[in-house]
Parts: C-alpha cells; structure tokens; sequence
C-alpha cells in the first residue's frame, strides 16, 4: 500500500526546486504527495498585484499537476514577514493540515536557510511533528532552495546532505514544474535557474555513482 | 554560609524536571534556593480554564515545598507565545528578580531546546546576567527537559552534559516533586513521564559512576 | 528478497552494545546479517591469556547465535592499538570482506567515540565504502556504544541519533545476547552494564513514542 | 582608484570598537568609507533623555571625523528592541543605503553577538547584500565588539577570527576615536574599557605577528 | 609587483581541481606560481608500476605547463600512507620549500577531506606556516577535491567556501589541465569526472552570480 | 581539608603559560599540586644538546618552586613526535602517575591545540580518566597555551573558555614562573611572550569582570 508524503514549503515554487524529482518519484512509485504552503510569495513584493498572485497560483497548479501532487493547501502567512507571526499560531494551523492528511512521510526547509520564512517553516514542521506516541510521521527531511540555502553566513547551520534520491528518471518532471514556474527563476547566472538545478540534481546524483539526485538532510527516520 | 541559588524556568515543572534532584541537594546542603517562572504553561492550551491554571499553581506549590524552594516568582509572559514579547521586556523583568535576590547560582533552560519559551528563558538568563564587574553570579548551567530537550532537529545546539550533580539521595524527592505534576507528567512510552525522568537519572549517573545524577551544560563558571 | 546487512565492529561485544536488537529484528525480517570485527579485543590487557581470548570468541559465537548472525569475520588488528596500524591496510583487509559479502546496509561505530579503535574502524568503513557508482551499499549508520560513545570529550563529535529503530520485539534478544557477554559488562553504577543498555533502549524509544529503540546517526542513505 | 567601504553597526561606538583602526586605515589608503547605524542606542535605558540622545550624536560625529567616515546614515530602529521589527522593513531600509553607496566592502557585527541588535543586523546585512549578478559587493566581513561578542552562551556562533587587519599605524585613531565615545565606555575591569580594546589588538595582532591588529571573520569574499 | 603563489597538495591533479583556474588567473595576473605534491599518487595501488608513475609524471608536467606552474617539487611521501609518517617529518620538508619559494599565498587542501593524505597535508602546511613575526605568508586557503571532500562523514569538518575566485576567462585552461590527466579522471556519473569539474565550477560561481568560480575556505588572511 | 591538583602537560612551560596563576592559587588556598609532562620539549630541535635539555629542566624547577608544585613526573616521550607513539603506550604511563597521585581536579590542554603533542596530551587524559566507579577524578579542564591554541586552523575545534578563575592576586607569580622559562618565551608581537600572557589574563579577567583571570574550557564536573 502506497504511503502519504507531505511537502511543507514556504511558498510554491520551494517544493519543485528542492524536492520535485523525489516527489515525481514517489507518485510514480504509488504513494500520495500533497503540499502545503505557508506563506503566498508574492506579497513581499513593492509592486506585487492581484494579477500576479493569480499567476502565480496558476504557475502553482500546473506545477502541481505535472508533479502528480493531488491536492495543495495555502495557509497565506504574510511573504517574508513569518518572523512577525507567532510560532504558535503558525504550528496550529499546520497542525490541522497534518491532522487532515496524516502522513508518514514530511519534506521540508533546511532551518538554515537565508529566508526568514524558511526557517520559520522548518521551526514550525517539527514542533507541529512532535515525536509523540501514536503520531503517523515517520521520516522528516529538509531540502535544498537554490538561492536560499547556500546565501546564508557560511557555517551557519549549513547545509550537509546525507540522503541521496535518484531521481535519474524524474529529472525531466523536475525541469517541466520549473519551467511552470518561469516566472519566478532567473538567468543564469543567477543562483535559481533552471540551468543550475539540473546541475546541481547531476553534482548531487554524481557524489553517490548516479545520473541525478536530490540531496536531502535526514531530520528524523523512525522504523 | 549558604549560597543562594535561583532557577529560572519557563513553565512550572520545568524546575522539578531539569533539576529537581539538585535543588533538594542545594537545600540539604543550607542554600538558599528560588525559582521564577516566566510564563504559565497553560494559557496556550485552546480549553485552558482558570481552574486548570489554579490546578498547576497548587501543583507547583506543592511541588516546591517538597523541594524546599523557598519562593517563587511568576512573571506572567504569555505560554508557548513568549516569541511574541521583546526580549528587552522580559529581561528587564528578570533583572527585577535578580536584584532582589541577588543569587551565586543559577540554573535555565537549554537554548536548543524545542519548545520556543525555553529558547527565549535561556536567552533572557545570559542577557540579564551580563558578568559585569560586582554582579554576584558565579555559576550558570542549563539543563535538560524531557520532550524539549531532545526534540529540537538534531545537531542543532545539542545538549551536551559536561557537569554531573550526583542526584543518588535526592532522586526519591525528585520523583515526589514530579508526582505533584502529575497533570503535566504522560505515560510511557511518551517521553515525558515519572518512569523516564528516574531512567534518565540513572542513566546520567552511570555516565560517571555514581547511581544517579542531573546533567548540565555549563553556561560560565567564576572562581 | 530480503538484504544483506554487515556490521563492522571493533570488538566482539560491540555489536550487541550498538545493535544487538536491529540485528535480531532484520533477521526477524528476512534479512541476512553478517558481522566483521577489526580487532580482537582482549590481547590489549597486560594480563590476557590465549584462554581468555577463546572464551571472548565463545561468548561472542553464542551471542551470535542468538541474535542471528550468518557469519563473523575476525580480522586481528592489535586491540586498543589500531592507531598503529596505517588506515590503508585496514582498509584494505575490510574491502576484502566487503567485496565477498555485498552488503547493502552497514552498521558501524560512531567516529567520535573515545576508544580509538572505534574511531578508526569508522574512519575504515567510510573509506572502504566510498560512493562509487555501481557500488551495492546503500545505507550507512553509526551507533553508540555505552562507555566509549558518552565518555569522550563533551562536544567533539557528538552522537546524535536521528534514526530509531523500534526494538520493542527484540529488547530481549539483545539483552540474551550481552548476557553472552557477561564477563565484558560491569556492575551498575558502571555505564556499560546490561541494565544500563536496557534503559537506554527505553529511553531512546520513548523519544520517538515507542517501548523500545536504538538510535543511530545517519551516515548516508541512497534511495 | 579608492574602493568603497560601507560600515553597518546597532549603534555607534560599534563601528569604532569592532574596526575603527580598520576604517582609519581604509581611509589613509585613499578608500571612501560610509557608515549607517541601525538603531540609536540610548532609548533603551529607562532614564535616557534628548540630551543624551544629542551628546551620543555629537560624540559619534566627533568619532567619525577623527577615523575619517566620509558620511553616517541612522536608521532610528528601537534600540536593544529591534527583534520587535520584522526583518523584511530593516533590509529595505538597508538596502536604499546600498543602492546609494555602493559598496565593494561592508563590515558588520557578529551574528553570535549577546546583543539582540547586533544579531539582527548582521541578518539584516547578509539579506540585503545577497550575491546576484552585477551586485558591486565583493568582501563582507564581521567584527568582534567588547561585552557583546564574548558574552553570549559559550559554543554558541563563537567568533573565531581569520583576518587580520595590521592596525599598528592607526591603533592611536582608533583609541582617540573611543575616547570620543568615553560615555559609553567603561572602568576596568568591565569588558568595555578603552584599555581592553588596546589590549585586545596587541593581543589579536601578537596572533599573527604584528603590533596591532583587527580580527575579523570572513563572510564573504568574491574576486 | 608579482606575488608569490604556492599550492600544497598531496598528489598531482590535486592541484588541478581543487584550484586550476584560479592558478591560470593568478599566471595571466602576473604572479609566480609554484606548487610542491608531499605524495606521488600512485604507489598504493596493488598494480602499480614504474611506468604508471612515469605517465602521472608526465601528465603534471603537461598540466603544470598548460595552467603556468613556474616549477614543482615531489616530496615522495608514501601514496595513501602519509598516516605512517611523523608529522614533524612532513612539516620539515615542506618548511625546506617554504623557505626557499617564499610565497605570500598558500593554497591546500581541506583538512576535512576524506583522504587521509589530503587530511595531513592540511596539518603540514597550518603548522609550517605558523603565523610568526616577518612570515611572508599573507593568506592560506582551502580548496575542494571532487570524490574526496564531499566523500567524508556528513557534518565532519564540512568544506563551507567563503571565498569565491571568478575564473569565467579561466575555465577553459583547468578543463585542459584536467584533461592532460586524463588518466586519473573517471567517467561520469563517477564524482571524479572532468564533466562535474566543470559542472561545480559553474555552480560555485552561480553561487555569488558570476560564470565560473573556484570555491575556497580562508584558513588565514593578513592585510 | 585540602585537595589534590595534576596538570598534565606537553612540555614543561605550557603548565605556567597555560593555569600558573591558577596553580598558585590553588597552593596559596592548601591544595596540592603536582604536574606531569610527557614530552621533554628540546629534542626535536635539529640542534639540540644535552646542555640544552638541562637548561629547560633547571627552568622548569625553578618554574615549579615559585608555582609551588609539589613533585613533577617527567614521562619522556619523543618531543612533537608523540604521533609515532600509540596512545595507548601514553595511557598506561599516565595511568600509573594518576594512581599514585589520586587526583581529584586535573589540567590539562585544549585538543585542538595545532601542536601535535597537545592534542595527544588531551585525549591521554580524558582516555586514562574515565568516569568509572570509584574515580577520585571530579573535576577536570583544558587550559590555553599562547602560539599553540589560537594558530589552528580557524573553526576547528576551537578554545572557547567558559571556566574563569579569578588570579588577580596571583598574576605576579605567573610572571614569575614564566620568567623562569625566559629561554622558551619571544619577544613580541611573537605570540609567546610574557607581555602578552600578561596581556591575555587581563582580557580574560576582564570578560567577567576581574582584574586578571585565567580561561579554561570544561571536560568534566562531577559534584
């Protein structure tokens, strides 16, 4: 029987840059993927408009679509304001969704990412996944943002992969929900285009012997 | 002449589970031992009622008498919400208690505990106690809490014991001053019950030979 | 089909300390789980004898039994002198072994541990194991062994576990297995005693809301 | 041609304690150096009043006409209050200055800093100064501050200097610089002492071999 | 005036990945580039020959030629056995070379690298170069090595780069440089390949918005 | 009733630059102290002589007598070549002085001092001072020695003192010793020498608000 994954990102658009292959995987290989979105990721902006978020939910759902998510939930915190909303208010909401869903399976923020709501997210997702008796969650990852992860102070909270997916047969998906979401990558060479995210799943894939991976740092396995 | 300890926790219960054994030892030995609270540990709780909040203060007297705290402090900061206060604002407050109580010893929080509260306590301990030129503070240490301490992302700020206070006469008053909590204690196989803290004592104290002991994390010590 | 797991230990007696009851459990699931010691453990004492060395190996080969090992290897590296021995002829002898066994999942000691040879043996596998492609390893973990995992240096390479494996079935088998051991436990208040083992399987599985658990610290893992 | 050197501190006397010397030297060397504060660092104290406020002010313009800061740009966040801002308003606001200025080097505090101001600025600078293509910013360093640096919990973002900064030619504008600043300096042995700060750069230029120097810590360096 | 250079590596083609393009620039720049290799690379393969060696000989002479290399010097430690040797040996030798190239800018390897020779090297060079009055050393770094660096235990002694050399006018010559060794290179998805060389180039310079770069650590940096 | 005092060091002149004052405390308050050194300090030197040799062991009597240690154990070990030397071997000749001494407190180095012999010194210690039952050992800390502890590389295993013992009455006969030793200190801005050791216990009282002080980190504090 198929597990239940659930990819708790900031805003839509982390999820396809840190774990979109692993998630085109796990549909593939049977198992139920569902997102949640804490904040919107448009709103930061000085000249952000309504025409945009609308864009950008629809880049959102294609994304969705091409990845094989079956259903995505916006929680709508403030775009990079979460550092103004208390931890608590933010855990509860999140805890509803997990409530709702029950997965065994969490993909998340590194908690020392540069973005505020990254770190925010990742605070959030393991107080919400407290290892209580009973609780469905078995395994907790935190995936890589280009842009995000590597533009923090060096040594602080750095990023060290020690789980490798494969991703050698989604790499492909993976490019097709970035390019969904064209609008929010840039030219190289800037940190987040498309160019560099296939480079990095191919540097990724090539320190474990394969064509692709997606590294991730392993927060919590319980078997 | 007898020192004066002072343990500065976020809720009540923290106190008994971080250094329960110490304190009864600290009084046994003819010092001075005060405890202040920075939030309630109920507010947060979406059912809490006065009467609850009534329960744990009655719970915490208790407690503290078996113990022998002489006085404790309730600051009031709101629970599981104190990321919402300025840390200045609760730092002016504990200063409060420190200049009356003028204490040698402290004992708080672990910083990389889970739960944010014990964060910001751990926090607002070393800004408050500055080792400035006359100020009596020799000695500060962290402790551990059970189901905060060892559920934050692992790696990030670890606990790790380098003081060992051998507990081996006091854990039967520990153990008492838990069972006062028994509202807050869980059962087995729930990280935070009677069973694991007297496990965890013992384990502790066999790190180091003795039959059991409280650990801590030295924070500064002045001879 | 089940997988092939190999454990590479230090000394006999090792492998029941850090996984005793994750061996009893894989070969409860089909898996078939192999064992290499790098050294022998007792020619280290001034006062060892060619006696004491066989009824090491006789505890050892009725631990086995018990816990369902296929098979042990013996490589003979000097006991509590394997920092005389240079890395690459460790190496070498443990690749010999991995080329015969094509083990998909290692167990091994902690890098941080205060015995050397621990050290050493961890600084073999990780070497030995380098990621190439086509290479059958696929999971890696560290475990930790009481007496020589807590009793290092306070903060240099810490062990931090961040996979539980729920032992609730197989406490028993592996407290069997280090009464086969006997003549290598101390009493309690001693770390390394039966009892002690016992309760840290608790109180690791009471972490993650389980009866019982070893913890491990995930060195990689490919999927 | 001069480079430009920007300088982002909490409060003045900062810049002059953490590089004073630094500046003095940049500026001898022909280089434009500009600095902006993001808090006050009076409002803080219960009893603080405009006319401490303008002293601070006077004493600070004094400071940066002996060390040869070109201009001087306050922010007014609250001081020692600034974890009451969201980050995002404090980047903006930092940001406008760079679009003014420019610069190819920045120096800023510490983020292991005890002061909660000062930890929020080196956030606030590593935001603002993110490595997009075409940015002029190529160094970014952090600097040690007296009774702020050395006062946070020990082990936590220690500062562990890799530059060094030969001061031994701009040591006495350094000390005229803070005698500028004599209000917010203290007696020995309080940490903050313009002694200490003479101390410490013999001390930090002794590491490496000469009279005097600065210790930094590298953030980032793009050539 | 041209500075001196010096890169430390423990075998050749070392020097070629870790910093290739940043030698090419620092030749085109008008500097002196030596470089010295304590190991020779091939000795501790079961089948090596003296023809073997002869071919590595000639392929550094052919890459040393192609990135600039003033002149080289062979140490002939013991390949994959430097753990054998005593550090202050090594550390005599190489002061024998510091003493007669006289650089100011050292590059070496990592000393988190998962190669114990590499691991030695970095040893060498921080004692050799101690930081004493009227050292013409200025400036240490640490470079990466593909199949080496990201192969140790994840979380020990991470390579972080900090410092970040543009070598988009350089590329091209390290790719020839590692192609003159093209012996020692694998084929892709092998980590060692010169694909990925390039592939890390261009993400290491995505990382701070430039075309290429090599990525270092500053061990030490004097001004 | 007094207690019983052993530094362990490297070489004779890194007990009185690294806890002289501390010593001398400790004598003046009715403890005993004792020293032992494992290394001789001269040979390594290409031209050291028997007269030499003398010369230091003159110094450090002369040293020790104004300290006040009671007894010093010369272990002889090859000087900067203790890495040729199994621990082990180094352990059990510690071993023996520790069961004639019976310490309760010891000193010794920092391990991630850049001298090799200062790191082998450390893990001698804690690996001959394990925590068993029985252990008379309560107390033990790593001191820092000027040229050795501060020239590492940057971020690894750093000295971050959270042990200050006050020596402002004691500061004299530091001096006093290390003058004694006049032979093995440099002029400044050399790192070793006396101005700065002088230099160095003033910033460390300073941090905590004494006139002069000594930093140690701790290992291990067993009440």
């Amino acid at each position: 029987m198929g597990k239940t994954v659930l990819v708790v990102a900031a805003h839509t658009d982390d999820e396809a840059l840190g774990c979109g292959g692993t998630i085109a995987r796990h549909v593939a290989e049977g198992n139920s993927v569902y997102a949640v979105f804490l904040a919107d990721g448009v709103t930061s902006r000085p000249d952000s408009t309504q025409e945009e978020s609308k864009k950008r939910n629809n880049a959102a759902a294609k994304a969705h679509e091409i990845l094989g998510i079956r259903k995505s939930y916006l929680l709508g915190f403030p775009d990079n304001k979460m550092d103004g909303v208390a931890l608590l208010e933010i855990v509860q909401k999140l805890e509803a969704v997990l409530d709702e869903i029950k997965p065994q399976i969490i993909y998340t923020h590194h908690h020392g990412d540069l973005n505020v709501d990254h770190e925010i997210t990742h605070k959030a997702v393991i107080t919400a996944c407290r290892p209580v008796p009973k609780s469905p969650i078995q395994e907790i990852y935190s995936f890589e943002v280009l842009s995000a992860t590597e533009w923090n102070t060096p040594g602080v909270d750095p990023f060290i992969p020690n789980v490798f997916v494969d991703i050698s047969s989604y790499i492909e998906k993976k490019i097709e929900a970035l390019t969904a979401y064209h609008m929010e990558m840039r030219s190289a060479p800037h940190s987040r285009s498309i160019a560099n995210s296939e480079r990095q799943a191919i540097l990724r894939g090539s320190t474990v012997g394969v064509s692709a991976a997606e590294g991730f740092s392993l927060v919590r396995l319980i078997r």
